[in-house]
């Protein structure tokens, strides 16, 4: 990944009625530095993100992303991001991402400077690495134990379990524990036996014609691709559904993807070393859609 | 909070044999920008830290924080720290704690920029707030579901529960949790009813003539100041334990504190509120303690 383009927001209030926020922004060398030691981001991991893939210059499902950032900054206590602000902000990243190519816009919202008087926000494009041969070839995964049980995010909203929060810990050493393993990525569940999400992506099943997600509950991140996914597949005449999938039900599926902005549709080739089909043309058909310009 | 002094360390390789890590230190502004928007202590919280309390220009504690940096990063697969590096990086901060009074010294290590080369690191020192008042009057808590299991942390590593992480986002929303409850801390319990320790603190209760703390297991933080408040007890014949305490334990508890490195003792006077009583005399010989020079 090559940064390209960074952009310092001035977060503007919630209300605020203009219509165009350029005297809010700067631009930043990615590469010089720009935050302070007393940001809260990096001493506390205190902040919200999204992460928007971008393809051909066209960021994909900015509307999404946006509401998800309002939500997350919502269970966090932050300022709810002004949309139009933080949409135009994504706008002009877009224009520094390759215009042939595929690239990724982050959006992360801080809670500031400790003892400072306001958030801090940032934009930052990059051109995307080539995840050509996962999206082809597919991965391996394994199961690993999230810790919790399935009816607990909703009962402890303080865990921020829905939230995409900068705390992303946990997230990276998940998938170095599956590296470890001898996989590539991993498959979060629930201490009582239920199926939850992946680190950094959605999983989605297919479970004879049915494609199949763990239902959004407090403790799953709703993702935009899954989401983008599923309505393109009911579009299409396809059965979706949101359930309650226990960890056994993997071994039933007759494919499996983990969904995500960047990544798009990974085809999942083995769980816990048994191995899953691999539909290619179905595979292909989904990140073909995802390629696509979205909005 | 007063920011004095902020130091960046180019970290030393563990087998380093030098004497003198002065060339390594950089001094900066901690108030101008040091930081890039690529590091991923801001991206992800991905990194460890430690808060020093600093008496009077004395750093206290300093092996067992420097054990413990250490203990996080081999959780987080980051580089061990050079623990003679640390150590003058911590006392070149000392230097600009004040001279009489109260200071805390954060150490910081990050996985690093993005794809960069190396892990980050950083120290900063900083006037400590005045916590006088509430260590003599004390603080009412509430517990929290801290969403595990009491065996869960030791069968999941990679939910990096033992270790002390940037991500911290949880730990700040409990306190928010806690502060809207009319509280002012939180006790973490587990799932299954055991209790753990509050967001930024560790627990030590008196049952009758007896100090018990929970007992470490892979989802409680091993504390500094619990650990040095313990050795000064039993030097003292008072009994102390290490023990598996069942949340109804609270409601017996003849006195009870939370300790940390820069409050120090605050004692508690109410639980969920039900009120415990305050020992001003027990309470005052433990700040004296920890506010008298420790090694």
């Amino acid at each position: 990944m090559t940064w390209r383009f960074a952009l310092v927001i001035e977060p503007a209030a919630s209300d605020d009625p203009r219509s165009d926020f350029a005297d809010t922004f700067r631009v930043i060398d990615p590469s010089a530095p720009a935050l302070t030691v007393g940001e809260l981001s990096t001493q506390r991991g205190d902040g919200v993100f999204e992460s928007i893939g971008v393809v051909n210059a066209h960021p994909q499902e900015v509307t999404a992303h946006l509401d998800r950032l309002a939500h997350s900054a919502e269970l966090c206590d932050l300022p709810i991001p002004h949309a139009r602000q933080w949409r135009q902000a994504v706008v002009a990243a877009a224009q520094h991402c390759p215009p042939d190519g595929e690239g990724v816009i982050k959006l992360i919202l801080s809670r500031g400077v400790e003892h400072g008087p306001a958030p801090t926000a940032w934009v930052t494009a990059a051109q995307a690495a080539d995840n050509t041969a996962t999206r082809e070839r597919g991965i391996r995964v394994v199961t690993l134990d999230r810790g919790y049980g399935i009816e607990t995010p909703a009962n402890a909203p303080w865990l921020l379990l829905g939230a995409k929060t900068l705390s992303y810990a946990v997230n990276m050493a998940a998938i170095r524990e599956a590296r470890r393993q001898g996989a590539d990525d991993a498959i979060f569940v629930s201490s009582d036996g239920f199926v939850l999400e992946a680190p950094t992506a959605s999983l989605i099943l297919r479970l004879g014609d049915r494609f199949v997600t763990p239902a959004p509950n407090g403790g799953i991140l709703h993702g935009t691709t899954q989401l983008s996914l599923f309505e393109h597949l009911a579009s299409q005449g396809h059965e979706t559904a949101y359930e309650t999938i226990p960890v056994d039900a993997l071994a039933r599926a007759d494919a499996a993807w983990l969904v995500s902005s960047v990544r798009l549709a990974a085809p999942v080739v083995a769980i816990d070393g048994r191995e899953v089909p691999l539909d290619r043309e179905v595979t292909a058909s989904f990140n073909r859609y995802l390629l696509s310009p979205r909005d």
